[in-house]
């Protein structure tokens, strides 16, 4: 299941949603013909498979980052773990973040992995919303959806787009900038 | 050329790369067989078609905000263009938006694509940065790049990605946020 997971976000990493299909995840795992068939009978079941495995790989690195609790300086330690994150979403893990984009691009036309990518969408923007609110921020809801899409935006140029590399510090620089209008009229509750 | 670019972005959007070939091109755009080859042989310049009518369709819409010179007030103008054209890429040209981001991604994967991809991108990257260094922020290259990929972030999040659809009011409040953090320090010069 890993091993097959982790073929197709190879391979959509790649060639893209074209050069998907379970003959070449078959050969990518190292494994005989029909095994990914087997697995995931459908070219749907296919693209679940390899986002349930992405978000499998993302909690590894997020899962304990998200429900541990943040120290004191909030804005501080936001900071940090939003540049760290990106810059490894950039960087060693560019390959991944391409292949979700492939995913996200083919949930507009599949409501069923729309609600897959929904579903791990909240993951991050709750959290978010939670922290901004016990910050006592201006309006946590609006600001914690749009924190989550200003990395994705960060990212989507980086890796995507004509944006070029930004460094760590870029990034540092780009976070705290954000975060210091946001916080600014904050009044913890 | 422009019916045939116009089909290729329809069927960007509704079917993704896997579906653009030469042959539904020319039946989207109610062409006879061959029309769309005789245009653009490969792939390739099928592809480069497919961006360059794409890119047409913006300059329609932003060709001229981008040269005309901002009024005295730069933040509010600056806010209120970037909060419209956003509204816009995000409800009635949604379609064109997921179109540039199959093109984007393919864009990994085939370095002439990436040329013209980068292209464009810089036309909008440089008035902005342009704009910031006239009213003598303190990182105008970074900021510039960073504002870029805020947009696209909200942009992304709200097209294709888990974030929901915000209002223009929402959009307001976003760039408000981010430009007063931007121009806090600003010295024009």
């Amino acid at each position: 299941m890993r091993r097959i997971g982790d073929a197709a976000i190879e391979i959509l990493a790649d060639l893209g949603l074209r050069g998907l299909t379970h003959r070449a995840v078959d050969a990518a795992a190292g494994l005989p013909p029909g095994s990914t068939s087997n697995l995931a009978r459908s070219r749907a079941a296919l693209l679940e498979l390899a986002l349930a495995r992405l978000t499998e790989l993302e909690d590894e690195h997020f899962g304990e980052l998200l429900t541990r609790p943040l120290p004191a300086d909030r804005q501080e330690a936001m900071i940090e773990l939003l540049a760290v994150s990106t810059c490894k979403m950039i960087g060693p893990d560019r390959r991944r973040s391409i292949a979700r984009y492939e995913l996200a691009l083919e949930a507009t036309r599949r409501p069923e992995l729309r609600a897959v990518y929904d579903d791990i969408g909240r993951r991050y923007r709750e959290p978010t919303v939670a922290m901004f609110a016990a910050a006592g921020t201006s309006d946590p809801a609006r600001q914690g959806r749009q924190l989550v899409a200003f990395t994705e935006g960060l990212l989507f140029d980086a890796v995507v787009g004509a944006g070029g590399t930004p460094t760590l510090d870029d990034l540092r620089a780009a976070f705290t900038e954000y975060l210091s209008a946001v916080f600014r009229d904050a009044s913890p509750t």
